[in-house]
């Protein structure tokens, strides 16, 4: 049996974040359709742009490596996602929705930052610069993304959630 | 049907990490056993008792808002962890396991500090200062150990992964 080394777990963990990338993309299309605050709305369409973008970079980053683009199923951000699901029933019409829609975007966002932060220490390894610009590209995206969430959240969104309790 | 506002959203997360941070500590525990390198397993172990203390923080949290500590099936954690268990056994006895170790480590990190940011940033509107405090402990060790972990991999850990291709 070949040895497995750090370009074979770069290619595993790649078609695991290129699934991810999408399947998250589409829940936040959900999370995006359920929220209820306008710059909430306006801050997750923003960011759907983005993640085209993103996804525009992982399929040549598999052209870098001789690879066709190519998913494998990735439980983290299926259970990541079925929790956002279970959130938006729990709590549809009332009043803590946002917040919990803002806890579950940036539950996927953390997802991203911790491979894409992987990848990119693994791609400096490998010697793939041009990878590691791409690869920061986007964690820079994903950083700033859940920045802006955390801000969205404690000037806005969480005093919404408190508003029936005052 | 009684609204619900921030506070039932805290509960409901404070069940799901506390539910995270119990499976999280077994799954660090396999994966310290299944690192080769000594730095990493030292850097588990010392992990390993922080998360002791953090899960009696989440009781004293449950105590604070008069609840019975309770867990609640976190779909989240057990994608993550369900991924940790793939990755170590794809690469069972290869060069590449501990760098993958330690992705599937901070994933679990990265998982933790989203829900710990979001609680933290609850508890303040809430104005439960006593609890912000006891997150923000938690946070900030969820945050240097992941920090931890980056550093070790960049220094020695994906080193040690690309040898027999050099």
């Amino acid at each position: 049996m070949a040895d497995k080394t750090l370009d074979t777990l770069f290619y595993e963990t790649l078609k695991d974040i290129y699934y991810a990338e999408r399947k998250g993309t589409t829940a936040l299309r959900r999370l995006a359709r359920a929220a209820q605050n306008p710059d909430l709305k306006a801050a997750f369409e923003e960011h759907e742009e983005e993640s085209q973008q993103q996804v525009e970079r992982l399929t040549q980053l598999f052209e870098m490596i001789g690879k066709r683009p190519r998913g494998k199923t990735c439980d983290a951000i299926e259970g990541i996602i079925s929790e956002a699901h279970e959130i938006m029933e729990e709590f549809k019409g009332t009043t803590a929705l946002d917040a919990g829609i803002v806890a579950a975007a940036q539950a996927v966002e953390h997802y991203e930052i911790a491979r894409y932060g992987t990848m990119k220490s693994w791609a400096q390894k490998l010697g793939m610069d041009d990878a590691v610009t791409l690869i920061d590209q986007t964690l820079q995206e994903e950083i700033s993304s859940d920045e802006k969430l955390s801000k969205l959240a404690e000037t806005v969104i969480n005093d919404a959630a408190t508003r029936s309790d005052e």
